[in-house]
């Protein structure tokens, strides 16, 4: 139950480049330096998010990344699933199952969690994400 | 995201215990055979449970493992903590946390899903695992 380390370096990757939506590509660096994320790393991230459709490359000498769609319209659901692959809670919840206990009680379980963070993480967008905090909340 | 298949067959092999408390111990061929789980990995796994305080290993000709407390005062938190260790969604969520960034927009939506996934795991308990289904849910 993690979101890995690669997720959330695409997340704060695509932050940066949702917070410059519309004025045209971003190199690699400026996201790095803006961010403190290791380029190396985001370079290969930057590689799945393109493959999944969220980023754009663009070549040239003013190329770099820019966001496939509108902030708005793009969850943290899309982007967990795009680094880490489709999200199952464990096998019971997975498509398709890889368990035959069909009369397990603990089913609902794991399905009303993994439906939670699903609707979660469909719930918020990259422009929430890239938005200022009024106010700073512990855990 | 995951409950990891340790944790899923911890979990197997503790519901068969659950079933049988009061009974004395049961041994790892009789759990194994129960619930078709392969005998070596399952050793391992009771290893880090016995650790963890969650069940007893009694020696001698009628030895076996049995749980060590009241299968309805073992929640499903325990397990996965024990196998999994502490449930962190996230470095933010992290205890000390690992990410400096005091103003993150996201860190709401990491602490409630944390703190959802703790409260439903810890509202199950071993009991509720051992019990008979009425009702087959899909998720």
């Amino acid at each position: 139950m993690k979101v890995s380390a690669a997720t959330e370096l695409a997340i704060r990757g695509l932050t940066e480049l949702a917070m410059h939506f519309g004025e045209g590509p971003i190199t690699l660096d400026t996201i790095c330096a803006g961010r403190d994320l290791p380029k190396q790393y985001l370079t290969k991230i930057f590689s799945s998010l393109t493959r999944a459709g969220l980023i754009r490359p663009v070549r040239g000498k003013h190329g770099g990344y820019m966001l496939a769609r509108d902030p708005k319209q793009v969850s943290l659901l899309e982007v967990v699933e795009a680094v880490q692959g489709p999200l199952w809670i464990n096998l019971c919840t997975h498509e398709p199952p890889q368990c035959d206990q069909e009369d397990c009680p603990l089913r609902s379980v794991w399905c009303e969690l993994q439906q939670h963070i699903r609707e979660k993480l469909s719930s918020v967008t990259l422009a929430d994400a890239a938005a200022p905090v009024a106010e700073v909340r512990e855990c």
